[in-house]
């Protein structure tokens, strides 16, 4: 073995960073032993230099994470800071010193992942990112290595843990949103800002990350459609009860069955209670995969928090640190593919609507006309009456989101339909 | 890119095989973008040289995989032979010839592993295996590079799919054991010859590998405690109803409370239905993994099947390649942990015994007396009694496998205990 340690230069010490530290600290022997040469902590940077940070040497710790990336003597630096700006400019810094960088940032892999990997690969250098999707699970390395024989159609899964939280909640205490987002604000599972979280945001960024990896093919934030799940209410997963599901937000990539497009979306759906995801509790993430070979494949765990993540920051860290020892790197972006990103009116799923409609002879015809009118094929209609209002329920076979909309809006356009009280894609069938 | 191909030689073309040769045809240009050049199959070794291979190259086939591996030219020999001889010479002449090795053979690996590795490093080649646990579901990649900063604590799964096959059978439709094995027979989940399955063997070799790599350190095929499922029957299903909970044979790898040593076993056991191994269905395969920091794992998928199995080769294969393209190899065998692995004896879990009893007062002290001399303490005692006879269901808390063995043999001295009618661990709580 080596004795001459690896450099690592640590960006953040916060929830993550703290644990990634820690860690390093006390299983030094396990991590040098893996290795092939001990990892030395070489600088730690944070926004606040007088914070107690325990088990951390003040001597290492600074506020000039430029200086730090700059020094040249790192062999490789983890970026858990956060956020676009400092980030971006300090991992390409440390590309350009010669550094491989470890980070978990979703939000600047997302937009900015192709510049990134680019820099990397201009200065031989490695890129790794496993704790920026789903946390501890492995995910990416899977996705990226172990199916690399092999043709993914879909990935599919809970990849935002706050939201799974919410849902949960709502789902098992028949709680309105509000009241389960404080719940999950109060116990630490939703930042004192949920929007990220709520609105989706997060989920969409790891869509991009999780769709340009598995097809092979740049996909960009913008392409991910996006919907939160801020306005899921306790009817509707009263709902889902009726039909045998629950409600999950799900973040969904799918190549067109052409092979020549893929689409990246994010948003609630119903989804069987014996699909498998429908039974992920609390904060954990759970993603499927499906591809050619392989068939159905499910990752399952913690996709947050301080340790698990850290967990997948250290995994990557022991990577590129090997890699840096037999002077290789690991895959680099792979985006030859280069598929064309359909917008979400190409998007094929199956929708539960419900209406609120005059109670009378005659409607359950019009509605349907209207449905075959714009060639979305009906599965299945509940009709309720209510002192001369009445709901209809409709469940739709497959239909494209386009159609979908046509529909809808023509439907509005009904005098006897009152309003479309909820509109939500039903999904894992 | 590269375009001088890299040489692969198929040793072996059935199920696995011919599926490895059709999706490195079929799909040639995906594999020649991943790896950074093309693979051309430069051979291909079976027993049965006449025999018709869609879309294989006559030309390509022989008899003499001796001969094939001694070539010189080739950069990678998958091995889907399969048994012990001639795959372990064939493997070790392949390195000793300059080829990296993909294979899917876990009889050989978990036998034979570490001189296996040895003989990849001595020539600087890699030695890649992610088929051989679990067919297509990523865990030995999870396990060696994902969770390299980690460290685990325990694997607990199904990782054969017959048996899961057999006893997912017998619970679902009350058959016995022989009758779910003509069906699993019948569709081809079950080889003319079982052994090697419900005697769980296969998940032994399986368990073996997983320990290894999970801790480390070495885990011989010996090291595994093995108890087939043979002797499950429709009564200890409905045992197993009785408490909330199903049976599947399990194969666990665990270190110790002191961290010093592992333990190893594959046996049925039950487990609680609200566990989500319970509800592994048919041939699938799932495996739990916890680890320090990232916690509870699972990973799911197809654990055999031509397809699925020939994803993972192709998956090692992809890596190996741009291993040999960078000059490096990838992680090695990592034993360094050296822990000594601890017999069936120390092992603690809980367990489900059913006796036959004389239906006399006082016989449930008496039992209960046996159960407290030897340190293995009662969570719950369900007494039947039917004509002149009773069962007692005994469910203990957790206790060694020793003093459980001792409890049983001091209690079938009793004479009010007419007999021993199942013993089953209890897991997964
Ligand atoms: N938390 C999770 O469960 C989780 C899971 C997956 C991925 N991630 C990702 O991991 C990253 C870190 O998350 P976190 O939860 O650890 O965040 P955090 O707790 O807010 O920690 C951020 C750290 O960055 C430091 N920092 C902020 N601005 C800085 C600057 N300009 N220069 C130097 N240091 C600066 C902070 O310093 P101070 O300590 O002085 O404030 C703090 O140590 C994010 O990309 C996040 O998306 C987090
Ligand atoms: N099947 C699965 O689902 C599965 C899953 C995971 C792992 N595996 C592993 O994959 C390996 C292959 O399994 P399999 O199911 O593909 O086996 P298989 O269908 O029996 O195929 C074995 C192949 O090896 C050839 N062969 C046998 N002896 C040979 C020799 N002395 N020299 C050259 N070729 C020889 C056979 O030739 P002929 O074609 O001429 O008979 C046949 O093509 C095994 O290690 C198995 O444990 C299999």
């Amino acid at each position: 073995m080596r004795t001459r340690p690896l450099k690592v230069a640590l960006l953040g010490c916060g929830v993550v960073g703290s644990e990634v530290a820690r860690i390093m600290t006390t299983h030094a022997d396990d991590l040098a032993a893996r290795i092939g040469a001990p990892v030395e902590l070489a600088g730690v940077a944070v926004r606040r230099p007088s914070k107690a940070r325990e088990g951390i040497d003040p001597a290492l710790v600074t506020t000039d994470a430029t200086a730090l990336v700059k020094r040249g003597d790192l062999d490789v630096v983890v970026e858990v800071i956060g956020g676009i700006e400092p980030a971006r400019t300090l991992i390409t810094t440390a590309f350009e010193h010669g550094a491989s960088v470890v980070s978990a940032n979703k939000a600047l892999l997302a937009q900015d992942g192709a510049a990134l990997h680019a820099a990397a690969e201009q200065n031989g250098r490695d890129l790794y990112y496993e704790a920026a999707v789903a946390g501890a699970i492995p995910l990416i390395r899977p996705l990226r290595e172990s199916l690399a024989g092999d043709k993914v159609n879909r990935v599919l899964g809970i990849v935002n843990g706050t939201t799974n939280f919410i849902l949960d909640k709502m789902d098992s205490t028949g709680a309105g949103y509000q009241e389960a987002l404080d719940e999950a604000t109060a116990l630490g599972y939703a930042e004192a800002d949920p929007t990220a979280d709520v609105e989706g945001f997060d989920a969409a960024a790891k869509a991009a990350i999780l769709a340009g990896i598995a097809f092979h093919t740049r996909v960009r934030l913008d392409d991910v459609y996006r919907e939160g799940m801020t306005e899921v209410t306790a009817a509707d997963f009263a709902s889902a009860k009726e039909m045998g599901c629950t409600i999950k937000l799900l973040a969904i990539c799918e190549r067109a069955a052409d092979g020549a497009s893929v689409t990246a979306r994010v948003h609630p759906a119903m989804i069987p209670l014996s699909h498998p995801l429908a039974s992920v509790r609390g904060a954990y993430n759970a993603v499927f995969v499906e591809s050619e070979a392989a068939g159905q494949l499910m990752f399952y765990g913690p996709g947050a928090g301080g340790a698990p993540t850290a967990s997948a920051v250290l995994g990557d860290l022991v990577a590129v640190c090997r890699n840096r020892l037999s002077g290789a790197t690991g895959p680099g972006e792979s985006a030859y593919a280069a598929l064309r990103v359909s917008p979400m009116g190409d998007v094929v799923t199956r929708y539960h609507i419900s209406l609120d409609v005059a109670d009378k002879p005659g409607v359950l015809a019009q509605v349907a006309t209207v449905f075959a009118e714009h060639g979305v094929s009906i599965d299945t209609v509940r009709q309720q009456g209510k002192d001369g209002e009445a709901s209809l329920v409709v469940v739709t076979h497959r239909a494209s989101d386009a159609a979908l909309n046509g529909t809808v809006e023509a439907l509005r356009k009904l005098d006897t339909v009152r309003g479309v009280a909820s509109i939500m894609r039903v999904e894992g069938e």
